[in-house]
């Protein structure tokens, strides 16, 4: 297998980095002005790659339709223009990029058969981003 | 005056539209997803445009040190990573991205001479911006 | 008027640039492999902007979702996955970036009231743009 | 081989999604308006990476001069500016980006020597790419 | 006068900010590190704004060809993978972005005749910019 | 380990290729204009990519502030606004950019711990980039 197919989703959504199980002052150490009590924001990318054999027939790795229907139904309908603390959309997990970056792939995972999901990317800003990967062979 | 400088920062901020002076349905026609009720956010880039002389000493229209400074200062410290309803910083006004472009051009006028405030530019995602300008000439 | 309000759609076309005006060897003088018999195409990033007072109620230029709407049925339906030339859009007119540029500006006019359509801005490539716009006063 | 070198290209193309092995009505269905009768087009950012050790007396890992040439006289003569379908470049196969990528990678291999090409991308838009490669080891 | 065609080039460049008029510690304190001895580099973008009514055969602003030749042949040739202080290209002016910007605007101006030469802006950063323009009317 | 996080720093920076070990006719001919005799510049990208797992309490692979001191320590304040020849910062090594990528490989290598530091890209301009990594499992 070693063709992908890749495509950009855009996410507005607010957040605040705060964990229950640590103290006031070891949330502000850790996440800094992340844990501003009222939350801030980002406009998430979120990068699907989806691997498998080039069809014969349609010359396609995965039919874009479907995937863009499994993104939105499964992860656009989900975080986007939402609040990842106070719609309770995480639980007891921190909300942060690398779990919402897990949350996506877990999400997505066996969604778009026959190809397969090989990693899922979130960018936070334009200055950093999170991978989350299946192995990649 | 012909010579301008530009320059690009960034903020992170969380938002919520919605007027006191609508009613709920109001709400939810005019802003859509928007309107949800706890929030979401946005990565604005905020672009200052400075207009000037070019000094014939420096070869500079502005400073960009002191343009940093007064940027940070008003600005940054006001806006990022804070909740434009929660953190109260809007009053009565909604803080769509035309007012939260406005307030930065208010902020920052007369704070860079003796180079002139020209426009201020918000990019609200990558797809959307919003404008406020002294006039051009 | 000094509030902007821009927004950019995508469209994928394709065209020829040849002028029945002109001989064939013209048209390969001036439009080099533009001319090439069977075509090209490009990925165009439409940017509409649009100027008026902030509603001091909603806050807002113009509201979004009309912008969307009226890009949509009148420029997107139009000219997105078409051939500008084949499809018999441009009549006698070459389909040159410059020409759809007007074109995009034509079909919106007055149609996003109460504020005013200000410029368009096409890009045909990452290096190169065409712009085409009333006063901005 | 660990150092990787990556670099960008651009080409204008123009195609068609349809497949003569599919009805009228399956073409529509599979391709949406990628089937429409005339085509469309895309700038297509084609992305090269080189792979090998670096050099010890140049520093390099692959000369790109060396690298320019073979993908101008390989890559850009042949799919530039040219309609995919009608140029006769794809014969029987379906001119998707996934193919045209996969040619890409088969015109160029073995043409950087000693460095080995590990990796081709195609952008087919903002929000789409397509990825081919041998092993990264 | 109201078309406008914009294209970007591409310079690799190093300057050193120092003015002979100023002392050493003048100079530090005005240009920071950009007064380091030694210099340091950018990849500058230079985008031309070219203006002028929409030739109704060709249906083009200005010839982009012509315009590629004028561009290299006044502004890459001199300027690019040079050293804007060593190699003398800026005499006693200190080869500051708004010096660069203007001197492109004046090698530039008269040129690209029937169009206008309407703005040269040049990226120093993807932070920063800098523009030199005539009258846009 | 399969989660990763990657950021952008920017370093503005000078250099010249030219290895002593060839004559000037070699030089010329394996470099050419990047050996012209004063050199030219480029905006850096460094982008690093670091691994583990996501820590379950924080949520976090490696702390975002911890990193960024570990960059501009090491990295930053050695080669931002520097000339990576006159500076000597590469003995007698060719400042390549693929040197400079296995440079900062190697500074940033054990500084970040306990996440493992995955690779390093560094972007020269927008059109190529190096990359230089340890086993990506």
């Amino acid at each position: 297998m070693k063709a992908y197919f890749g495509r950009r989703y855009l996410l507005s959504a607010s957040h605040r980095l705060h964990s229950d199980a640590l103290s006031a002052e070891q949330n502000r150490a850790i996440y800094g002005k992340c844990n501003n009590p009222h939350g801030h924001g980002h406009n998430y990318v979120v990068e699907v790659l989806a691997g498998g054999p080039v069809d014969a027939e349609t010359g396609m790795v995965v039919n874009m339709a479907a995937l863009d229907e499994a993104v939105r139904s499964r992860v656009i309908e989900r975080f986007d223009h939402r609040n990842l603390n106070l719609d309770l959309l995480f639980g007891e997990v921190v909300p942060t990029t690398e779990n919402l970056c897990r949350a996506v792939f877990d999400l997505l995972e066996g969604a778009i058969e026959p190809a397969k999901l090989v990693q899922v990317r979130v960018e936070e800003t334009e200055n950093n981003f999170f991978e989350y990967s299946g192995a990649r062979s």
